[in-house]
C-alpha cells in the first residue's frame, strides 16, 4: 500500500472523490461491473494517483476514455503462475498477459529460485517493478522439490522469513512436500510457522481423509491441483479455496465448475499455473478462464467475481478486485460481442491497452542479472559420458514411459542389446537414451537411463528446464548428438538446442537462469515452434517434446522418473537401477 | 497465531489429525454446519491443542461430548462491541455472552479510551487474557471525539501505531470523524495512514454519494451505523461490509435484512455495539441477531454464515469462523427446539458452557488497575455551581429536548422565570437543569443548560457515563439535590447516583475508570433496575434514563448536545448560549 498510503496521494484522491478536484481520467459511457452485489451499474469511474475516487456521474474530466456502452470490470487477477513457464521475463510476460486484461498475478518463482536461490527471487522481484501489471511474489516453500536430486538452492525458513522480512513476497507459495507436511518434517513446519500470518497456498493432488485434515491443520488455504469434482467438493468443505486452473498441460475448469454455486462461488478462483507462449498467444490468460467458464453457461457477474474479488479475498488484497473507491485503477473494458476481448486495460491508471494504436512498452530501466542467474550452468561439458554399463549380449532396463500431455510417466521394462559392455539404444523401436547432468556447479552427478514416447529416429534434444532442479536434461538416439546438444545449451548459457551428429539443427537460448529468454514472446513463440518442427523432422512423435522434455526430471510425480541423483521410482519415492 | 503457532501445537495437532494420537476432546453424534458449503454434515469433531483437527468419522475418544443430533457450529463473532455498555469488566461480560455461544468479540475500547488513555486501553487488553471468549481489540480512531469537548486523553496516529505494533489491536476501530476524512484533518488521515495495512471499521451514518466515497477511499472497509436499506445497499455496492446491529437502542435489522440475498450475503456480518445488561440477560448477543433473523425467514446457513465465517473473513481472521482443520476449536451446540438455545459452548477447545452443571468461572488472577483507571474523577465538587444567570424576571433559554429511546434530542426553546438574576427550572413543565463537569482533572470546565423529557418532578440523577468524554453529568430539577447526587458520584469514585434533597436514594459504583462496575453483571442488572425505579419515583418518565442521561453529552449526534465546555448547536457544530 506504499503508494496508495503516501499523504499526498491520500489527500489528492479524497480531494478528487468528493469533487473538490478534477480527476486524472476519467472511464464516462460505462456499464460497470459491481462484484459486490452482482449487477450492471452505469456511472463514470474517477481516477486519481493511480486509484479509483469513486463512481458517480458527477464526475468530469478533462481527460476521459469514452467506453461507448462497453462493459467494464475490475482488472483480473491471475491467483497462482510460474512467470518462468512462459519462458519470458517478467517484463515480456507483463506485455502479453496485461493486454488480456490480467493486472495482477500471484507469482510463484519457484522454477529461478531452484537455479538462482535467493539471488534469483530478488532478482525476479527488480524485474517485476515498473511493468504493466502488478507482480505478488509468493515464497517457494519447496526448495529443493525433495532429497533425490540436487538443485542450485537449499531455502529454509530463515532465508524464506528474509524476503518476506524484507517486503519481497506476500506469502508463501505453494507447500508441495503434503508428506513433508503430513509426516511433521522439520523443515517443512518451521517454514510454515515463518509464514502463519500470512496467506499460505497449498498444493496436494488427490489427498483426502484424515491426511488431508492433516495437511489443512497448518493454515494451508487453497489448492489449484483438484482435477476432478470429488476431490475438489472435499477441499471445499474442508475449507480450502479452490484455484481452478487452465494451464498448458493441466485442464481442470471442465471438470470442477459444476462445483460453483450461488453458495460456493466465493471459495473459487482461477489460475493458469503453466502456460507456454503459445497458449498465452492463441487462447490467453485468466480471460481465457473466464470465456470457458461463459461458454458453461456461467453467469458474468461469477465468472469475473471468482478472476477479481474472489482472489482479492482469499490473498488479502483489499486494494483491488473490485470498482470501488479507494481500490487500485486496475480495469478493463471489454467487447462482448467479440468473443469477450479486451479493448481498453489500466493497471493502476495507466492506459496499457488501447484500441487502434500500438502502444509504446513503458520504458523500464534494464535489470542487470546477478551472476548466480547469468551464469548459471556449470559443468565438465566435454568430458560427459553417457555409457550404460551391462555385461552380456542383452540387458533388461528400465524405461522411463512418457505419456502425451501429461507429466506423469510410466514405468515399463524392456530388453537392449548390450555392445562392449555397453547397453545401446533402439530407436527404431522408441527407446532412446535420456540423461540428466548437474549444471549448478555442486557436484557434476550425472544420471543416465531409458526412455520411450519421444520418438526420435535419429538426434538428440537437450534443455536446462528440468522441473524442479533444472539440471541439463537431455534425450537422444545416439551419443554423439546428445553429446552435441548439451554442448550446444552450455555454449548458450542455458536454453534448448536440438542436433544431429555435430549439427545443431535448432536451438533457443534461455540466458536467464537457463530458464527464460531475454526476448519478447513472440519472438519466443517462434523459436519455440522451430524448436517442435526440428524435433518433427527428427521423428519425433510428440504434439510438444521440449514440455515433455522438462517434466522427466521431475520426481515428485509419478512414476518413474530421473534426477542427476539417479533413476526414480516416485512409488516407493528411491531410487531404482536402472539396469534391472 | 502464537499458541497455535508453536512447533510443539503444530505437530500435535498434526499427529491428532492424521490418527496418529489420540485428540484431546472429540465431538460425536453432530449435526455440523459446513459455513463453506452451506449444508449439514456428520461426523465427529476431533479437537487438540485448542484447535480442530478435523472432521471424520474415524476420530474417537477417549473423551468425548455426545452433542444427541443437535446442531453445531462455529463459535459466533461479534464483529463491533463496546464492552463498556455492558457496565461490566471484560471477565464479567465474557461469562455472560460465551454462554450465548460468542467466542469472539471485536471490542472497540474507546470509552476507556476516553478517559484513561492508552493506560486504559492496555487494562482492557491485560484484563481480556483467559477469558471464555477471545477479545481482539481495535484501536479507538476517535479519542476525544471532538475539540468541543474535554477528554481524559487525546490519542494521535503515533500512540495508535505504538498499540499495534505492541499486538494489543487487530486493527482501527469505528472512524467516526467522517467529516475529518473527508475533508482532511490531518490529524484523521495519519491515523488511517498508520493502520493502512489492517482492517478499518468505518462509522458514517447516513453519509452517501460523493462524501461517501471520498470517505471509503482511505481503505474504510466496513459501516454498523445503516439505519435504512437505501443507505446500506449504497454502502454496500461501493464495497463496504454491512454490520448489521441490534444494540439496545440501536435496532437495525429488520431494516437491512431485506438486501441481504444469496449474492450479497458474504458481505454482511451481525453486531452488538452497545448493549446493556438487561438486554444481554434477556435477549442475548450475537445469537439474538440469530435467531432474529431465522424469524425473519433467513435460512439457517446463512444466519450463521454472516455470524461466522463473514466477519472472520472481513477481519482477516483465517483462523476461525468455520469447522475446518487448522481452525480454533470455537464451537457451539444448539438446541434447535428449544429456541435455538446454547447447551454446550466451546472456546479454543475449553469447555465454559455445558448442560446442566453451572460451571465455575476459569479462575484468571486479579487485574491491577493502573491509576488513571482507578482514580478517574478529579475536581472540586464542593464549589460547584449551577447557576444560570440572567436578567429580568423572565428568559428565553435553549432547552435539550431528549426524546424517548433515541441518542438524537430536539432543539426547543422556552421561557423560564428568573430569581434574582438566576434562571430558574420549571419541573412541572418538564424543564430541568442539565449540567456537564469536568472529570479528568484537565481544567474543571463546567456548564449548566435546560433539559425537557426526562419528567423528573423532583430530585436529580448524576452519572460519570457521558458518550464520549464521560465527564460527570447530572440533571435535577433543584441545585441541591444536583449537588447532592454530583457528591454521590464522586465519593463512588464514579458511578451512578439518584439523589433527593440530601438523601441518596439509590447508586451504582463504577469504580473501573467511572465505566464499569466490578461485580457480575446479573448484580448490576439488579442495581441498574433499582436506579431505573428510583427515577420513576421522582416522576421520571423515560424507559431508560441513565442510557439517555448518558448521551445528552455527546456532541456529534444531533441536535442540540452539552459538553463541558458549552452548549452545543451541532448542526452548526459550535457553542450556542444557554440564554437567547
Amino acid at each position: 500500500m506504499s503508494e496508495h498510503n503516501s499523504p499526498q496521494h491520500m489527500r489528492r484522491l479524497i480531494r478528487v472523490a468528493r469533487g473538490a478536484e478534477r480527476p486524472d481520467l476519467v472511464l464516462v459511457n460505462c456499464r460497470l461491473l459491481n462484484v459486490f452485489t452482482g449487477t450492471i451499474e452505469e456511472g463514470n469511474v474517477a481516477i486519481a494517483a493511480g486509484h479509483i475516487a469513486g463512481v458517480s456521474p458527477d464526475y468530469a474530466g478533462p481527460d476521459t476514455i469514452d467506453c461507448q456502452g462497453l462493459l467494464v470490470t475490475p482488472g483480473l487477477i491471475d491467483a497462482h503462475v510460474h512467470i518462468e513457464s512462459s519462458l519470458c521475463t517478467p517484463r515480456h510476460f507483463s506485455q502479453i498477459v496485461a493486454a488480456r486484461g490480467v493486472t495482477t498475478v500471484m507469482a510463484d518463482p519457484h522454477e529461478i529460485a531452484n537455479v538462482s536461490g535467493i539471488d534469483g527471487i530478488r532478482y525476479m522481484h527488480t524485474c517485476s517493478q515498473g511493468l504493466d501489471l502488478d507482480v505478488k511474489l509468493m515464497a517457494p516453500s519447496c526448495v529443493p522439490a525433495s532429497h533425490l536430486e540436487t538443485s542450485g538452492a537449499d531455502l529454509d525458513a530463515e532465508d524464506l522469513q528474509d524476503l518476506h522480512a524484507a517486503g519481497l513476497v506476500w506469502g508463501l507459495a505453494e507447500m508441495m512436500n503434503y508428506p513433508g507436511v503430513i509426516f511433521e518434517d522439520p523443515k517443512c513446519l518451521s517454514i510454515l510457522q515463518a509464514f502463519g500470518d500470512t496467506r499460505v497456498d497449498g498444493h496436494a493432488p488427490h489427498l483426502g481423509g484424515l491426511e488431508l485434515n492433516a495437511y489443512l491443520t497448518t493454515g494451508i488455504g487453497s489448492d489449484h491441483e483438484c482435477t476432478n469434482p470429488v476431490e475438489a467438493a472435499e477441499k471445499l468443505a474442508k475449507g480450502m479455496y479452490i484455484l481452478i486452473r487452465e494451464g498448458t498441460i493441466t485442464r481442470d475448469l471442465d471438470a470442477l465448475l459444476p462445483l460453483v454455486t450461488d453458495r460456493t462461488m466465493r471459495r473459487f478462483c482461477f489460475c493458469t499455473d503453466d502456460r507456454i507462449p503459445a497458449d498465452l498467444l492463441t487462447e490467453g490468460s485468466v480471460d481465457y478462464l473466464i470465456r470457458r467458464a461463459r461458454a458453461h453457461g456461467m453467469a458474468l457477474e461469477d465468472a469475473f467475481c471468482m478472476a477479481t474479488l474472489n482472489p482479492a479475498e482469499w490473498f488479502g488484497l483489499s486494494d483491488r478486485g473490485a470498482i470501488a473507491p479507494g481500490r487500485r485503477a486496475d480495469l478493463v473494458v471489454w467487447d462482448e460481442a467479440n468473443d469477450l476481448s479486451p479493448v481498453w486495460v489500466l493497471s493502476a491508471g495507466r492506459v496499457v491497452l488501447q484500441p487502434g494504436t500500438e502502444r509504446d512498452p513503458r520504458p523500464i530501466p534494464a535489470v542487470v542479472m546477478p551472476t548466480s542467474v547469468a551464469q548459471s550452468l556449470h559443468g565438465q561439458w566435454e568430458t560427459v559420458n553417457f555409457d550404460v554399463a551391462a555385461s552380456g549380449s542383452q540387458a533388461t532396463v528400465r524405461v522411463i514411459g512418457s505419456i502425451e500431455n501429461q507429466i506423469v510417466t510410466e514405468h515399463r521394462q524392456c530388453s537392449l542389446p548390450v555392445l562392449n559392455g555397453r547397453v545401446q539404444t533402439n530407436p527404431t523401436a522408441d527407446i532412446l537414451k535420456i540423461a540428466v547432468i548437474e549444471r549448478h556447479g555442486h557436484n557434476g552427478s550425472m544420471t543416465t537411463a531409458f526412455i520411450s514416447g519421444f520418438g526420435l529416429q535419429r538426434g538428440a534434444l537437450a534443455g536446462s528446464i528440468a522441473h524442479d532442479h533444472h539440471n541439463l536434461v537431455v534425450i537422444g538416439a545416439d551419443d554423439a548428438s546428445m553429446h552435441t546438444a548439451v554442448r550446444a545449451v552450455a555454449n548458450m548459457g542455458g536454453g534448448i538446442a536440438i542436433c544431429h551428429g555435430d549439427a545443431v539443427l535448432a536451438q533457443m537460448p534461455l540466458p536467464v537462469a537457463g530458464l527464460m529468454s531475454e526476448a519478447p514472446l513472440l519472438e519466443v513463440h517462434a523459436q519455440y515452434r522451430t524448436l517442435q518442427q526440428a524435433s518433427t523432422d527428427l521423428g519425433g512423435r510428440l504434439h510438444d517434446p521440449l514440455m515433455s522434455l522438462s517434466f522427466m526430471g521431475l520426481e515428485v510425480v509419478p512414476s518413474l522418473k530421473i534426477t542427476d541423483q539417479g533413476l526414480v521410482d516416485v512409488d516407493a519415492f528411491d531410487f531404482v537401477s536402472v539396469v534391472v
